[in-house]
């Protein structure tokens, strides 16, 4: 018999959207879905970015540099000064989405068997990267109690073998919306410098931080040869769909073997280049108005969520997620059950079950990740179905 | 000392691209260049599809599915059964370029340690993907004596082990220009399904054939569940920079396990698609054009080459490269020398070496491929340069 790979056994299917064909059918029925389970913003792409793309003078749509456009990258340098992160163009990388720079620095950094630390709840593509990487994620717990801050350090320690070669933090988090702090950050640094680890970075929602300024690990002084910058213009402009990321790091070394994997995929993909050049010319106050949107529908979204009788969501200082934890038996049966057993006037909400964001065994099978990105009407109208149906689900805990 | 990986030091870099330092130094200079070294086509794209780009009604750039958009892929199936290649849009994953289709198949079918044969010399980056993908490239090589004809099938037998997982073909051929007739390709159906092994198609030049039809893998009946297409819009339609390939297989399972792989990397970007679903509704003549065009750049430039002392191309059947044998010690030094000491009339000559596309140690020496990717003209004046200068070279064979 013909046979696939381990590795295409063992890979994961998108915790995420495993639920789309339960969703599906609960249309066909004619039920309103609320999509709160994936983080695709509503926010319309500035009409000025999308226009650069109509406007771009191609005759040959040819390869860009395997690095991304010069002219992309040096643009890049302004913005990323803007965020007191100080770089040149040959320091960066632009790669097909953050995606692809996740896998790079999985590639370049890490051998077959190496492992990697990430605090649990964690954006659970790491795990399909970790896959093809041949890479083992170990992850460390951080609690809904605390709001998800980073563990102790001697958690970390305890997690260390020989085989340790990073950590990977995403800044602020997906799934928690937690934003570190700089004494966080700083922690982290002391770690990567005390073992001798890289630390990747994944900041694709620098801009929205709510409660705080965001602390880059490219700000941590003297650790720029372990940091390696994981970075996408998807969130940041509403523009997931160009699959533009960046690769960016001090290392040489790490550069110079990132660059080896982007020559063998020739080059990222020229429109979006276009369009995430032009979106460094928006207008500085052009976060300020998208921030303010997704700060109320943060405010909306917990408020209504701890006021539901046995809920508990910690308020995420960044990004547009929350995790919450419910009064439930699993979560994994309650996301189904919402889709198929239930409707509320008409309409369900469609959550991601918690579970999806933990590699622990047992962990997260109360908790849901609420993505906030429809409108604080649809927020409130989805509150209104997860009250209702929190009272009426089979499973809920006494 | 903090380390990069293994993988990341023996990771090959572009063999293509590593002259080009070299050739930025002849342009400084003021030295013409032409460039014959890279799959670049300077053919225009057609404005009907970059149009579609310009008019696409965006609001929001969303991420497509990740297989691609539905209506891309029901567009494909037209294109595909013009090709006589009947395909539904549930057996195709739209990927990031051909090279991610190639990647997704070395992931989904192969496991660290497998390997995978390939007829040499062949298209450098199938290397940089087995690294990633931590599986073996057995060569076997085919003679530019018989024009890179498949090697016999004994060949393929000697080479064929336990770990044998696969056979990757790309036809017509790059770096070679051959196309594989279609009792070659039936020769290939035989030794996969006694073998049992998947067959690779890398196609990406499939419309590019000047004295004989296609045979595509998809063709080869009884094979459906061994056959894997990696295919790619970039030299079809002169689109490099959009980054939109295919991965088409019949065999559900290995189609399963590559959507795990698409759905971690979210999706393929999207303006390209929009590109390559326009660009089904071309008129059919529309190769026709390009066709003749590259048919009259292949003539010219063989016969150019032939007459060359010492010189020897055979007639490449498609795409739009040839291998020629040159009177020289070594192609790696001799291609340097063109771009250093060279000029004819201020112009000089960018080939790429041919060792870059052998794997056997040794191989390739005497060969460059050469891309006929310029227009007559350019072409001539690029065999003027290279007949000066194979005079001229220190290191020529008596």
């Amino acid at each position: 018999m013909l046979q696939i790979s381990k590795r295409g056994i063992e890979m994961p299917a998108s915790p995420i959207r495993k639920l789309v064909p339960f969703a599906e059918a609960a249309k066909k029925k004619g039920t309103k879905v609320y999509h709160l389970n994936i983080g695709q913003p509503d926010i319309e792409t500035p009409p000025a970015i999308l226009d650069a793309v109509k406007h771009a003078d191609i005759k040959v749509l040819e390869y860009s540099h395997s690095a991304g456009n010069e002219s992309y990258r040096r643009k890049l340098v302004q913005y990323y000064a803007k965020n007191n992160i100080h770089i040149t163009h040959n320091d960066i990388i632009i790669t097909t989405g953050g995606s692809e720079a996740i896998l790079f620095g999985f590639m370049a950094c890490l051998d077959a068997g190496d492992e990697v630390i990430v605090p649990e709840p964690f954006y659970a593509n790491y795990n399909g990267f970790a896959i093809q990487a041949d890479v083992k994620v170990k992850p460390i717990s951080s609690s809904i109690e605390t709001g998800f801050a980073l563990p102790p350090i001697a958690d970390f320690e305890k997690a260390i073998t020989p085989k340790t070669k990073a950590i990977i933090v995403c800044n602020p988090n997906n799934p928690t919306g937690y934003l570190y702090s700089a004494a966080e950050m700083e922690t982290l640094k002391q770690i990567v410098m005390k073992h001798n680890l890289f630390l990747f970075a994944d900041e694709a929602y620098r801009e929205f931080c709510y409660d705080g300024n965001h602390t880059s690990a490219m700000h941590l002084q003297g650790a720029e040869q372990h940091v390696v910058l994981m970075d996408t213009i998807s969130k940041r402009y509403s523009a997931c769909g160009g699959r533009i990321g960046a690769f960016i790091t001090k290392n040489k070394e790490v550069l110079d073997a990132a660059m080896k994997f982007a020559q063998a995929r020739l080059s990222p993909p020229f429109y979006a280049q276009v369009l995430g050049e032009a979106a460094v010319d928006l207008p500085d106050n052009y976060f300020d108005t998208t921030k303010a949107e997704y700060k109320l529908r943060r405010d909306t979204i917990v408020k209504r969520l701890n006021n539901i009788p046995g809920v508990f969501c910690p308020n995420p200082g960044g990004a547009f997620y929350a995790m919450a934890r419910l009064p439930i038996d699993d979560c994994d049966k309650f996301c189904q059950w919402l889709l198929e057993d239930f409707s509320h006037e008409g309409a369900t909400v469609m959550l991601a079950p918690g579970t999806g964001f933990y590699s622990s065994k047992g962990l997260g099978k109360q908790e849901v990740r609420l993505a906030y990105v429809l409108n604080v009407d649809a927020i409130n109208k989805a509150m209104d179905c997860l009250e209702v149906a929190l009272e009426k689900y089979p499973g809920k805990n006494k």
